[in-house]
């Protein structure tokens, strides 16, 4: 183990019989300090367990998952342990980078910057896909089977992820996702800050261009809220829907009259994510 | 209904089929304006539900429970409404009373200051136990049927509020309660405060005092996590332990090894306090 590995405990706390742990790591892909979170579930005490990845959304940390979520609960029952990592780099000090809260600081859109200044720390993409994986896998009672889920944001992480994946993930659920980045606000802002102006280098980060690219026919299990705020002008899970039609992609999309974008609508359906999960996780292939 | 009366709705969010509000309205017992939230779950839409209070801690806002708790899911199968106050007057700007975590804004300890210049605004005991019962009655489908809990500060309030009025809760219990505030530096702090030297004025806010003074028979329910950083200083659970023993009063505490002070701790073991006010309030007596 290198220097560059050696993990930080920043907290630990008893919840549902397991604990959630908080550490501080030097990220090589970042090149800056950064914390994550792991929830690991009683069973992680006396053997290797699954691993199911959150990825937040805009304006989050490690922490709002594992406060507002409410899925140790049943983690716990399931035997899953729980990584989510921040949702950009974190410490550094680039002009602007803290002026808005979709760019910038809590806003990373999971992608490897190319475009100056942003490209020397702004590699979220690789920090999710490799080198946080491989520390994790390095430092806990994994067993190497691995879901991945997240919201809006990282509802849109998730599903890029295992889309450029193929069969790293056993399954792969969102939370009110940005499924179309390269069409709406918030993904344009983030693609022409961090990849610049030529569309041609975004489509490898838009869920719905990878399915019609058709790398990869992994299921996705969406939720999406019909009182979100950001359903129309954001997140317009209808593109994802007809896109995967066309494609004859595997898609379940569950629509909840009433839901917003909160963790409020996260917790209310957690439980379901974390069943259609485990169901995968847990089963010999 | 009178102007001061009116509730004004600040929002509404769907929770596990039910919803969150929170209301803002004037409050004459503190000269305020307040919010609080209550949780409606579905049976509330076509039938009248019993009620569980939940009284914050220290820094707590109306807020913190229901972000942080993880009732909702089995108050919505239990069929319970909840209530979270605030924990102290607001919109005031009384001399120091921003200056400290455990006084002033956020420490109302659920007490009527007796001394200048709180007792203007700070009379939390009758907001809580008096007017904004008033208001949730008037208010909202709730069928008469009603049990208090809270955690730390909010816990001693629980307790004082159930010992106070013997028949009128249906069950009372804790997480971390101050338990003996006349003898322990938040409580001291807070009680020199609010109502002078005068300890023979505290004893009525001190549920060790009330229990000793044998005004109730009502049973108490309290968990206490062993990691909890204020366990020795400033919770004393040991000592209501012992007046309970000396008075033949029936506590059930538990105590739970690894657990800190945190709403991590309490969205462990809320559904234990949930089924345990449900049996009761559920009851046709």
């Amino acid at each position: 183990m290198t220097m560059s590995e050696s993990l930080e405990l920043v907290s630990a706390t008893k919840s549902f019989g397991g604990w959630i742990k908080r550490y501080k790591h030097r990220s090589r892909a970042l090149d800056c300090e950064m914390i994550f979170a792991i929830y690991l579930p009683p069973q992680a005490e006396s053997e290797r367990v699954p691993l199911l990845w959150w990825l937040s959304g805009l304006t989050c940390t490690d922490e709002n998952f594992m406060q507002k979520a409410g899925a140790q609960r049943l983690a716990a029952e399931l035997g899953i342990a729980i990584v989510c990592p921040d949702t950009s780099p974190r410490g550094t000090d680039l002009p602007g980078e803290h002026d808005s809260y979709d760019f910038g600081s809590g806003a990373g859109f999971y992608v490897n910057a190319t475009q100056a200044p942003w490209k020397s720390h702004y590699r979220m993409y690789d920090y999710v896909a490799d080198e946080l994986p491989s520390v994790v896998r390095q430092h806990f009672p994994v067993n190497g089977r691995e879901s991945i889920s997240g919201h809006s944001m990282g509802g849109h992480g998730a599903l890029i992820l295992a889309l450029r994946h193929p069969g790293r993930f056993r399954s792969v659920s969102a939370f009110s996702p940005i499924v179309n980045p390269s069409a709406c606000p918030w993904g344009q802002k983030a693609f022409q800050g961090y990849l610049g102006d030529d569309a041609g280098t975004w489509t490898q980060y838009d869920a719905c261009e990878l399915v019609a690219k058709g790398a990869s026919r992994q299921p996705l299990f969406i939720d999406q809220g019909e009182a979100d705020n950001f359903l129309e002008e954001q997140l317009k899970p209808e593109r994802l829907e007809a896109v995967c039609a066309e494609h004859d992609h595997p898609l379940t999309l569950r629509r909840h009259p009433g839901y917003d974008h909160s963790y409020f609508f996260i917790a209310s359906f957690i439980d379901d994510h974390l069943r259609y999960h485990a169901e995968r996780l847990h089963k010999n292939r």
